[in-house]
Parts: C-alpha cells; sequence; structure tokens
C-alpha cells in the first residue's frame, strides 16, 4: 500500500455520509443494483439496503468493483428495512408516483434520510410508500411513464450530494472513531 | 385514437426542446443507449446523435418504448457528429474528465446545446473533446473513478431541464410549424 493510496482511503472515508442511505424495494435487476452501487460509492454512501425481489435475482451487474466500497444489507421484506434506517433516525423518501408526491429538489437531504426506491415494474410497493415520510418526483416532459430505477436513483443523490456539499457536510469525517479505523483497516487489507 | 391522447401528444410536443441534444461517442451497451434514449424522451429531447462503435452493437436493450418518440441519427464519426450539431447552432458540452473541465452545474443549458457523453471504457475521444466548447464533470467523493454513463447523462440533463424550466422553455412550442405537424401526424398514425 503506498502512502498516496492510504490518503485516497483517508480522503474517501472522511468524505463518507453515515446519514444518507437507499432502500431498493425489490428492485431486480443486477444492472440496476450495479449502477446504483457505483454512484452511491460516489456520493459518499457508506451501507445501502436492499429487499429480496419476489422474483428474485442473482448479483452480477459491473459495480466496477464498487461492491467493495459501498456496504449492502438484505432484508427479507422492506418494512424491516424501514424499521431499520427509521430506528437510526432517517426520515424516509420515496421516490414513487402518487398524489401527494413533490418535487425532488424540495426536499431536505442535509437531514439525516434514505432513498426509498421501487422496483423496475411495480415501482414502491403501498404498503412501503405509506410508511414514508415524503413521496419525491422528478419532473417529467415526455411520453414515457418513468426513468429506468438507477439513473433516477442518481438524479436525485447528486440533488442530496450538492445540498451536502452547500452544508458542508464532506468537509471533515462523520464517521466513529471506531468505524473510520475499522473501515480503513478492511479496506486496506482486503 | 382518443381526443385525450392527441392532447398528451400535443401536450409534449409543445414541450419539445429542439435545440438540445445528446451525442454518444462510441457508446456501446444497449442497455446504456436504451436508458438514456428514455431519459431523453423524459427532458423532451427529440432527436440524439450516436457514433458507431469500433467494437460494434446491436439495438436491443428496453426503451420503454420510448425510441418511439426520441429520433436516433447514427454517424460513422464523431466528427461528423459533431459538426452536425455545430452547422445547428449547438454549443457541445462534452461529459469528460479533464484538466479543464469545470462544474456540470455551472454551463448555461438554456442555450442550444448538444452534451457529448463518451464510451463505457474509454470515455470521449481525445479528438472529440478538442471540439467540446467546454468539459464539464459532476463531482465525485467516492473511490470509483466514474458514474456509469446513462446515469451521468441523467444528472446533466435533468439538470438541463431544471434550467429550462426556469427559463419558461417549456411553457410554450418551440418546434417550427411543420416539424409539430409532421410529427403528430407520425405519432398518431404509427
Ligand atoms: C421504472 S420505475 C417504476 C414504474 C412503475 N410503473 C410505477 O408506476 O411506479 C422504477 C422506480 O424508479 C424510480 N423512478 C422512475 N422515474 C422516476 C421519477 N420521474 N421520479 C422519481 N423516481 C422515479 C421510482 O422509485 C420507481 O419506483
Ligand atoms: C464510464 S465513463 C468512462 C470512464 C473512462 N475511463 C474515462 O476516464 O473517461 C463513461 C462516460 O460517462 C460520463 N461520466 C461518467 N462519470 C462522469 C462524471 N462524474 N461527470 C461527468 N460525466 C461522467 C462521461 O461522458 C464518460 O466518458
Amino acid at each position: 500500500m503506498t502512502p498516496e493510496r492510504t490518503a485516497k482511503l483517508i480522503q474517501t472515508l472522511n468524505r463518507r455520509q453515515p446519514d444518507l442511505t437507499v432502500i431498493t424495494d425489490q428492485v431486480h435487476k443486477p444492472r440496476n443494483i450495479a449502477a446504483l452501487v457505483r454512484t452511491c460509492d460516489a456520493v459518499g454512501i457508506p451501507n445501502i439496503h436492499t429487499v429480496t425481489p419476489k422474483e428474485g435475482y442473482q448479483f452480477n451487474g459491473t459495480t466496477r468493483g464498487s461492491d467493495r466500497w459501498v456496504k449492502t444489507q438484505n432484508h427479507a421484506s422492506c418494512d424491516d428495512a424501514i424499521a431499520m434506517v427509521k430506528s437510526q433516525g432517517m426520515k424516509v423518501y420515496a421516490a414513487h408516483f402518487s398524489e401527494r408526491a413533490v418535487d425532488y429538489r424540495s426536499v431536505d437531504y442535509s437531514q439525516p434520510c434514505a432513498i426509498l426506491m421501487g422496483a423496475e415494474k411495480h415501482g414502491v410497493s403501498e404498503a412501503a410508500a405509506e410508511q414514508a415520510d415524503e413521496h419525491i418526483l422528478i419532473p417529467m416532459m415526455g411520453m414515457v411513464g418513468s426513468l429506468n430505477v438507477s439513473t433516477a436513483a442518481g438524479i436525485i443523490l447528486v440533488e442530496a450530494q450538492n445540498q451536502r456539499l452547500q452544508a458542508g457536510m464532506y468537509e471533515q469525517s462523520r464517521l466513529s472513531e471506531s468505524e473510520h479505523r475499522d473501515t480503513l483497516f478492511e479496506w486496506s487489507f482486503p
């Protein structure tokens, strides 16, 4: 491990956002999960939550190695995933087409929050949508009814990043000392 | 064709942005092109330009039918594609990792412009990058060196949409009368 490499790992850890996460509600295409994980690494999200799709999936997309930098916790149900992030003090923003949806730029991503993304065909399940604090939408001007889920996630997460950059949240480490130390160890000696 | 359907087609045409486009420089994965085309429809982009990859491709991804609403013109070289959009009075903004790259939010997307996206492995070719008016980048805070190309395009195009929404550019038709009429005919009787 060169000193430059160690410095890069530490810089990345110093920018990690432990109070920002994503829940995927039965997203089942590996390539969509892969592109999403890659965006999460780029935005500084250390952990995400997936929910086993009824239809099943195998994890085999091109994460460009980003699954090494982002931990994925799988849950049997979306209820479980939502309960966990709520117990960690996070709000849940569901990317969901509904009457109560607001523009995705109008919510505050600098507070602890989880972005809930829906499945390719069925979107966010109704039971999960009900538990969300907000429903958010990216305005669409065309004929097609929805964006690709990993594209939509990227657009929302980079808005979150922009807000957190504005708020200076990437300027000093936000991990606990032990998380910082343990992750540095893991990353250094895989 | 129901009156509601016709009204939807007209509303979509009224929001089309003929002076906003995308060039893909040898992007070769069909699923990336497919997700991109779907985003283009959503942002109101009527035409895009692709450049035949040296490695070849077959067009077979899930566009969710959006290739019906967005015309794709293929070019033998990126020089040809750039020459065409320049002859139409557009600036070229290359999404490209370089010394001269600026934050993607700092450029003006309300003027006529083409967003140039690079290939999965090799990015934007040097010859094409040199012809671009600006190089733009989405800031990245993680370990991985780049985003998925269709995710990156989505982030940039929705910023363009936001700027154009602000500027009132979706409020009245921007197509010529003949384009509006001919496209409505095509869409009504496919
Ligand atoms: C392909 S869409 C699902 C479409 C599904 N038919 C529906 O009505 O929900 C998959 C997921 O991508 C996200 N998504 C797609 N387009 C979006 C948009 N314009 N705004 C916010 N989220 C979007 C949502 O989380 C959605 O559940
Ligand atoms: C997978 S990347 C190519 C990476 C390639 N190794 C390089 O260095 O250019 C494919 C394309 O996605 C776009 N892209 C990826 N990440 C980006 C970012 N952070 N900002 C702007 N464009 C990006 C660029 O157009 C890039 O050429």
